[in-house]
């Protein structure tokens, strides 16, 4: 009989001695690396955590004591010793976890989490609402060290020093963000591993914040130890342990950067397979090149560089003309501003969920000084994914900011057309949505020059309904056009707006003359977005107008055929819509 | 002759001895207080920077050596010693410049900056871009100690040791954000103060900076020495310079937070004008006495308390019930948050225009996870002021994420009974953009439970059209329907949507019977905002929609009658389209 078998929740620890909890972590962290491999996950940030987080919840006692993880890539032993372990266990249960801390799951579970360096200031906002109302409990935040660089962390850390009573800082330290750690702080992570926290420079001390230093992360006689040691403890402090990325399965531990997030199979399939041409794969090729012709060119991430195909040797190719600034978005949005005013060519890219920590920069520093930096948004789009992790309100985010142009190309040529007559202009700020699904071409046609702005395309002419694709969703116009043809007889005028930032004003009054109908189509929530925008301009006139896109919601993993049948984004549905909305005018 | 006359450019300074450099400084200091005591602005943080501002013209080559100035706070010696004394000098050019730092003013300003902690991210990016075109220069980031603790700064100080050039990062520390300063860091800045840059816990040093400490901050031997020591440095370096915010100016010296910016007078004024009832007073008193009935009931400010009537009297009276977090809106909103979970009943106070630093965690933080903390949203409206903090986006910011409920109460009575369902309901995150201007009532009934959500309040009924005036612009509203009577004849109906957020559907579609025009009014931007909203619900019918509210641009200094009248927001405009509109469908 496994350990495992025994527990169920934190409290059958208790029961267990120091051997039985190495047992059962080597029995976790197998148990990981099977599951993992098979639904694809967050496989090396867990597998470091394991002996930790089976001493926190042997030395805390959970919900009481409240745990928050940051960003929950280190939360699968929690979720598995907190009554989920099922999930980990039958293959049909899989999928009825996500993959980041979710009240809705457990009482363990203190917040949804997705995003990076929010723990420190929700802990400190339990712990003092903790106090206000004299209540007695341990508040613990886990951090990884890759989420210190984001600022949200620091605010947290700095304000923790404030709090007069309890909060414990768990830094989980395994020299790692995603990819390699940047910045100047990681030297100092550096330097107090090298001298087992005893280095009078300390940046958690410059917080005011006690420190605790544990070199052995895996070491369970310690880590019980050092928990032990802070429980209750009066004051804000931070424990600093060193732990492996991927400990215990050999692949990861030798490449923690591929293994960070691995697909289904990747542990045991030997060699991945050589990636097809993507969207990620043909930036790579056009910056790779643009690099070569011109020094001024500098390709910008925060953090992910893995997914924009940037992987270790493309950063070497690209030199100095790549920056990974670490998790660091508002850092990245002004960097980027900064280079184009200092006369360089840089291209930033980002995960349009990720876009959303920067609303300030992308306003302030880069907008208002109108500096002709390239934005690149990936991943934009309806998503089945996680609530934390939505591409869908990127339109609404940027499209509202004046001066950014953002433009939402259908296809590869396109694509590739809009990214070069970004970088070549010297007047605006530019934002691409890059496409998102397979590489294709919806029949847009590439121009060598986006100015003037906000002129739409018409791809096909026709008459009394006309179809405004945005990117990705022109194909669905496509569909749209010939269901309409088909079960009506309408031949429908089919246009690629390219711009989801303005309006072609002269061809929205043009289309009033034959049309009595404007569909429009955006992946993406709708509320703030572009079709909203066509039904304002034609709010005077009597065209009618019907907006599709997502609704303004959290959904959270519902297949995507699920959400288009609820968005009415199928060509039956928006076709039935479309025909009503006709019979009604008649 | 004084020796400012003889100075029109930096490199006038070059020519002076260092004495004449310091009867310079006080010539400027005496010439700020006059001008600004005159015009309000940004007093105590100015004089505290004069003789280093003058020191650094003097060492650097502006502006082929590039200054960033942090928020622009102390930006005005750097503004008279760069062809801009004139604006100072003459009463007649005071407005004609900013009170930021505006690149279309001067050569000599490398941006447009009003937000805060972006001067690090700025300057390392301009940095790069030097590096990247093998130029030769100084990059200088100037940047007050109540800055260090926004995120971005940190973000930016941590990737500047990554440059492996020249950066140099100027602290102006006089002990104080624009409140007193809080957070650990705090106490590291006072530790380096009191060791004259000595300890060995450095947190600049803990970042992979170089270090170098001026206790004499008004010294102008000293400032010329440590500028000449650091200039030109192969490396990152942070020059730490104790200096005294209100400098020369007794009274700004005594109390630098009231005299952080002033209003005209304050200088020569004894005694300050008791307040007039407004918004802020209302919501102090009502804090206070809710505070007195519960102890879980906490406000929150991130760094303007005095924006909001917190007066350090007030702050003093809500005692353990009061969190100034500093310079920290991300920080703040998860904190907020995290404090509704806890069971607490925080009440987070923001301006508009800042509000935008915190996308993301009004997105993660809070909405997705439902917390029902309240955010009171201040000066939230179309203003006439810089380009750098206007309040005319927070609806399309907060209005289109999932689960806020976004209140625009009209006046009073309203926003008081709103402002205390937030407070007691348990169910919603909630924001509220408090009416900005005199205090009044519209007609408008409060009531006391704002669920069911979306439901608009019709205030008078009529026909033809309907108003529907959000916010602070029902009140227009009430004079465009006067205007209609009077113009037209007819009797329009009156709304008070009361929620930003979302739509009060029913209304809308009983609206169709009677009505053939709907207009929206709403105090911000259109694009993203309330009326599109409007317009997309109607765009499947034949009613009529015209959306009035600001367009989407960055004013600068537009005086508010002149962007009304750009806008189309006065009752003869309003109607004239409206009539235009109406004549159209018959």
């Amino acid at each position: 009989m496994s350990i495992l078998e025994k527990v169920n929740q934190p409290q059958d620890l208790k029961a267990l001695t120091v051997e039985e909890l190495r047992v059962l972590s080597q029995e976790i962290r197998e148990l990981t690396i099977h599951k993992v491999n098979v639904t694809g996950g967050h496989l090396a940030p867990n597998l470091g955590f394991v002996e930790a987080t089976v001493a926190m919840h042997y030395v805390f006692n959970s919900p009481q004591d409240k745990m928050v993880y940051d960003v929950s890539h280190q939360s699968y032993t929690h979720k598995i010793l907190t009554g989920r372990k099922e999930n980990f266990l039958n293959p049909a249960k899989y999928q009825a976890i996500s993959g980041y801390t979710n009240p809705k799951e457990s009482a363990h579970d203190c917040f949804f989490v997705g995003h990076t360096s929010t723990a420190a200031s929700l802990a400190v906002g339990l712990a003092k609402a903790r106090d206000l109302q004299g209540q007695k409990h341990n508040v613990i935040a886990v951090v990884g060290d890759g989420s210190l660089s984001g600022g949200e962390a620091f605010e947290g850390l700095d304000n923790a020093a404030e709090l007069n009573s309890n909060i414990i800082i768990v830094v989980n330290d395994n020299d790692m963000c995603i990819a390699p750690n940047s910045g100047g702080l990681y030297r100092n992570l550096a330097l107090l591993r090298q001298t087992k926290g005893a280095a009078p420079c300390n940046f958690f001390k410059s917080l005011g914040l006690d420190y605790v230093y544990l070199d052995e992360g895996h070491n369970m006689d310690l880590l019980i130890k050092v928990f032990q040691q802070v429980k209750d403890s009066p004051r804000p402090v931070v424990v600093h342990i060193r732990t492996i990325k991927g400990k215990g399965c050999p692949v990861a531990q030798q490449d923690p950067e591929s293994f960070h997030f691995i697909a289904p199979g990747q542990v045991t399939n030997k060699a991945p397979q050589p990636e097809a041409e993507s969207y990620a794969s043909l930036t790579v090729d056009y910056l790779l090149e643009k690099r070569r012709q011109d020094p001024r060119v500098i390709t910008i991430t925060p953090a992910t560089p893995g997914a924009y195909g940037l992987t270790p040797q493309v950063r070497a190719q690209l030199g100095e003309g790549f920056s990974d600034v670490g998790i660091a978005e508002e850092h990245a949005v002004a960097y980027a501003s900064a280079l184009a005013a200092g006369g360089a060519k840089p291209v930033l890219q980002i995960l349009s969920s990720f876009v959303q920590r920067t609303y300030d920069q992308l306003s302030q520093d880069w907008a208002l000084n109108n500096n002709p930096a390239v934005l690149l948004v990936h991943w934009g789009g309806i998503s089945g994914g996680d609530a934390t992790h939505l591409g869908c309100f990127d339109i609404p985010l940027i499209s509202n900011i004046p001066n950014i142009v953002y433009l939402a190309p259908t296809g590869k040529k396109e694509y590739l057309a809009m990214l070069d007559w970004a970088l070549k202009q010297n007047t605006h700020p530019v934002a691409i949505r890059v496409p998102f699904g397979p590489v294709a071409d919806n029949g847009a046609q590439p121009q060598a020059d986006y100015t003037p702005l906000n002129k739409f395309q018409v791809i096909s002419r026709g008459s009394e309904v006309a179809v405004l694709g945005l990117g990705n969703f022109l194909r669905l116009g496509q569909e749209v056009c010939a269901q309409l043809q088909k079960e009506a007889g309408i031949k429908a005028t089919l246009i690629n707006p390219r711009y989801a930032s303005g309006l072609d004003e002269q061809l929205l009054e043009e289309l009033k003359d034959e049309h009595r109908l404007v569909l429009t189509l955006e992946d993406g929530c709708v509320n703030g977005g572009f079709g909203e925008k066509v039904a304002s301009f034609y709010g005077a006139s009597s065209m009618r107008v019907l907006n599709f896109g997502a609704r303004k919601e959290f959904t959270d993993r519902v297949a995507l055929d699920k959400l288009y049948e609820r968005f009415h984004l199928t060509k039956e549905l928006i076709c039935q819509d479309a025909l009503a909305c006709l019979k009604a005018i008649r």
